[in-house]
């Protein structure tokens, strides 16, 4: 039955030739080397990472104390960020039962090459010193690399087990490069908020996702439908990525937003949002199921959508009880969406979503953004103080007299700004990913490990009747087996 | 035997009747929709977290930096504090075979529950402002709220695989109710220190869960004994959750406890304490088994046990001797626990405790309590010096000429008052749990998630006698089958 | 077949006895009795983790806020060490199918007993106050001692599934204290730098349990074979030891460096340079097999080489781009040294690595320690400015004059001596467990949890026609079965 299958494989392998052996290992080094020589180009240490730098920098600000140094301040955030990025993401996505290798193994992979690229990219848009030409990193660049790569993973939760591993270093090259410029659009030109990345990550990398696998639409799909699922263990393995994103959300919103009330606050409306979330994603899976049976799918994905629709309005003054309002709202709005809209879209809009990142990330960014724009254009001084507004909403320069309401028009264009970058780019990509080159699966070989996995062999994945064939063999050779044997060859 | 199975557990249903669709929702509907109305009405940012008063206060305080901010002081320990609640207690309650779903899932339902209660409760009784009426939270409120969570999360697990979700939520309900009573008069009235909840946490915890589990004693439950017990790889889950709680559990201890010295003094006494249980548990552990071999409900459970009995004393001087001699001990009691005292439990006080919560919470709770008073009451100026004494143990206000020797006192006083609500407490709610409308699972289905969970189908949980007949049936049904059955035999 | 495996053990057993029962017991007291009274005589609370102290140390050098406490700049570095430790080296060692408890209990008892007595030894070296005769410790000192624990860990991975726990204590024992004596030479006599370990952890661990290796070869290791492999989900457990490694290798280069800019420029070196691993890593892994596809031994482990070969030199002014090389060559050769190193020194060295240290931590410690030097002797003044060379090199008091060439030269000959107490003290070590008293499994009996746990029954485990009979015998005896098949169809 192992050769068997193995024939099956070459059968349908005409088709579609799966060897990466020499574009994987060619993309890696070409781009590592490429990595190499613009970090050597461009990228030096800023004043607080630097140690002539940061001697001078203490001097000049008469700082006594290194405890002033930005890393303090944003380091712890910066782990937990960086775990949501690598276990977070990485285990969410091994819930399919023989594609956990190619989860959590590819998201390694993507954020790797992907944090380097957005290093890269962002400083150039963002921090480019245009005296030096060079762009100088510290921790927030690294928080913002982590940051940029989160986009181009939520696009590989649509994408899961039906690309190739060079598909998605693709994804992530054009995913970071269209992350940079929407985030220049969004955040530099338009002058939006938006710390925690309602919009400019989880808005735009969902639809980016979205779009690309709308492009690369499978309509034999179905032939893989014995692999699209999870086993018990599995399951378990993905609530380790849920746990993780859940709990370090509140660093996550805010790892970048200011120093002392802005970082606090926006912990806080973090964690009371994600709370609300998990009871009613619980209460509406229960009463979708026969006998109020929760569906793990659901506690999985939609616990987290509070978390998402906050991460703009998490550093605003929205409150305690606004928090759980979005909370609660964004719990429904999710677990519905796994319901009803996936099923939805993959019927009518041939759109196939492996991981729901539409319910996760599309939708919960895109309500994000506008309830950011709401509290931000609801802001007043009586609230923040004259200086907090400042502070919060940073009008200084060019924007010192930009009014509430006008900012929250733009935070709200921003999100449109997200979305359109997100389909446009993602229908891009998409179209490229077609050309026959790039190795991907057949349609009756995705969510399989085998194909770009050496997979270990199991005695649990082998059909009992063979094994109780090689048992029979070795250890009962000497009883009549001649009947049962017969038929077996 | 599919449809057997579903027959056999109709026939047993008719007693019980597990569906929680219509009370589960309610249920989360209807407290989620009270926990937004009552943070509208109480909850506010406190002058740390917010906008206007941050700035105010830094002015007032003349804070030259936003380091200062409560933030930098706790927020790392609370984030590995909402680990231990989350991945921690989830995970360690995953070493059931077929109730893993049900020990990480419920426990996440449970505390994103009881976090939202938990801050207006310990709002009420501790920092209600009598002039606004409001609550006002920063980054220690949300620790609290998690500790408070941890004292139902531990009820839980003497109840594991025995309650449905809804019994739960009304467990956490009354769980988070009891302890802030209780902690209102332990640590407010009694004045007694216990940053890391010997006391209000473990103690009350363990008793309250043991005290409910012992109301709802089933006496047939042996007729679930197949799935009272773990398989290799959820031992291996659970480990993840016994090493994140015992990683962290420096930063339970210390993350209320003083800022400087007392926080750096607490996370040294828990680590030096942690590491000792070690050794002892598996000194013990190895002892009681034929060839030595180690047990792994030992390994991952009572190698906490020094974490949860420095809970009280880890702040005071307790010596870093002290802490190795306290580890030592309640390694060695905890393991005897398991070994001895839970079989006693069950046997003759018809208490069933799935997790052997009696061993690793309510037990060293209670002697972690003790410690705390036999430290307090030894205390002297010349270790803590006369500040060091005033800061330490908060002999400030009314309590100003209290005497180490009377604190000593106070401090096992309050150590039966958790005690005391524990047990009565339990006993109540375990009452109002034996209501037959709650949605609990048969004696012959208890730790089985298929009650609560729509369940992959898993290979590896057909029975190979079936999966054997299928594969025959299946495949074989050409050749003569009596033949084989014969040569088997 | 349960009974006839059992005889078969009871056969081989003969030759070895694997009961522990009565060493492992009285070496875990015996050891922590020592620890308790050594602790009571030597240890005590530094200046910042006293009550009276700390209180004394504010007034004497003008601090006013406890933010100045080191505890809060290292206390967020020290929990990732810590989970690195625990969670990180454990799981990383959870990858055989069959030695998952061993590989992850074994680590937490080893790394609880070491990191005591590091404290001890490396207080004795390095912080004994000549006046008092104590040993003050404080979040730095848990920071080190987890760092010596490492470098039992990492000789763990060449013994994993050979040696029994009470052997695995001995190599603990010696290796802290060698640990410590190498770590004196290093640091204190050659003066050199190595804040995240290259040398004295990396390169010694590995040669240590290389050498011990060597000596404990076993030439029947092949009987063993069935177990020495992976399953699915082995590895997934081992993913999350690799990505907790990876994540958090950027805290284990800083933890100790100096503050501010020191930790900053630590942290970003080193996730620079991990980055980098991990493109080539996959490059080399997928060019080395059939069709392109990876290797999960290459993704659980030379993707981390990046961190190993930069410990020494992340604190230095190695630039971005230089940080990205050494990712780049180290992952590359780490990769090969699993293709060709490992095989090779198996057959033709007769040693037998489990995990493969020696590519993992041996060779890229050493490349690490070589790294340092040259980054050091190529520090200008001109870079670092006068006081940042001092503050990065220590260049103070007897080596006030030390020129920067001689300082790398000092770098190579400590990275030469780390290897040579690998190497001497290894062996030594090595002949110590050779004596028949150490209860280690024979060589059919490796790799397998069997030996020191109570395993649980797995379905999974059980092969099918037991299996099968078992239920045959057990359910069926009342009828014929014969009739069987039939009755079942």
């Amino acid at each position: 039955m192992g050769s068997c299958c193995e024939c099956m494989k070459n059968f349908f392998g005409r088709q579609k030739n799966t060897n990466v052996r020499v574009s994987l290992p060619a993309v890696c080094f070409v781009w590592q080397i490429a990595m190499i020589i613009l970090f050597g180009v461009f990228i030096r240490y800023d004043e607080e990472s630097d140690a002539r730098k940061w001697i001078e920098h203490k001097r000049d600000h008469n700082i006594t104390s290194d405890i002033e140094n930005d890393f303090y301040f944003r380091y712890p955030s910066f782990q937990d960020v960086h775990v949501m990025i690598f276990v977070g993401f990485g285990y969410l996505m091994t819930f399919l039962k023989r594609y956990s290798f190619g989860g959590v193994g590819f998201n390694f992979l993507i954020a790797s090459f992907g944090l380097q690229w957005a290093l890269l990219m962002q400083g150039w848009f963002h921090s480019l010193d245009p005296n030096t030409g060079k762009i100088y990193i510290g921790v927030e660049s690294l928080i913002n690399a982590d940051f940029c790569c989160a986009g181009s993973l939520i696009a590989y939760g649509a994408l899961l087990g039906k690309v190739s591993p060079v598909q998605l270093l693709v994804v992530t090259l054009f995913g970071i490069t269209l992350f940079a410029v929407e985030e220049f659009i969004i955040l530099d030109l338009l002058h939006c908020r938006d710390a925690g990345g309602s919009m400019v990550i989880h808005a735009f990398g969902g639809y980016y996702g979205l779009a690309i696998s709308w492009v690369l639409y499978r309509p034999n799909l179905h032939q893989s439908k014995r692999l699209d699922g999870s086993v018990y263990h599995s399951d378990l393995f993905a609530m380790i990525g849920t746990l993780f994103l859940w709990m370090f959300w509140p660093s996550f919103n805010s790892a970048i937003t200011d120093h002392g009330d802005g970082q606090h606050r926006a912990a806080i409306n973090t964690y009371i949002a994600l709370a609300s979330s998990v009871l009613t994603t619980v209460a509406i899976s229960s009463m979708s199921q026969k006998r109020g049976k929760l569906d793990m799918v659901h506690i999985q994905n939609a616990t987290l959508a509070g978390g998402v629709a906050m991460g703009t309005a998490a550093e605003f003054m929205i409150t305690p009880y606004g928090s759980l309002i979005v909370g609660f709202c964004c719990g429904i709005i999710s677990t519905f969406g796994y319901l009803f809209v996936s099923p939805f879209l993959e019927k009518y809009l041939k759109l196939q979503d492996t991981c729901g990142v539409h319910n996760l990330h599309a939708l919960p960014g895109m309500l994000g953004g506008f309830v950011g724009a709401i509290v931000a254009a609801a802001a007043t001084e009586s609230v923040y103080s004259a200086q907090g507004l400042i502070n919060t909403f940073d009008f200084e320069g060019e924007f010192a007299n930009r009014s509430v309401g006008t900012q929250g028009g733009f935070q709200a264009a921003g999100t449109c700004v997200a979305i359109a970058f997100g389909l446009v780019g993602g229908a891009i990509v998409g179209f490229i990913l077609r050309f026959p080159i790039w190795g991907d699966p057949a349609d009756d070989n995705c969510f399989d490990d085998e194909v770009y996995w050496e997979v270990p062999e199991d005695e649990e994945t082998i059909p009992p009747v063979l094994e109780y064939n090689n048992h029979m063999i070795h250890k009962h050779q000497d009883i009549s087996e001649s009947n049962f044997s017969v038929e077996q060859s």
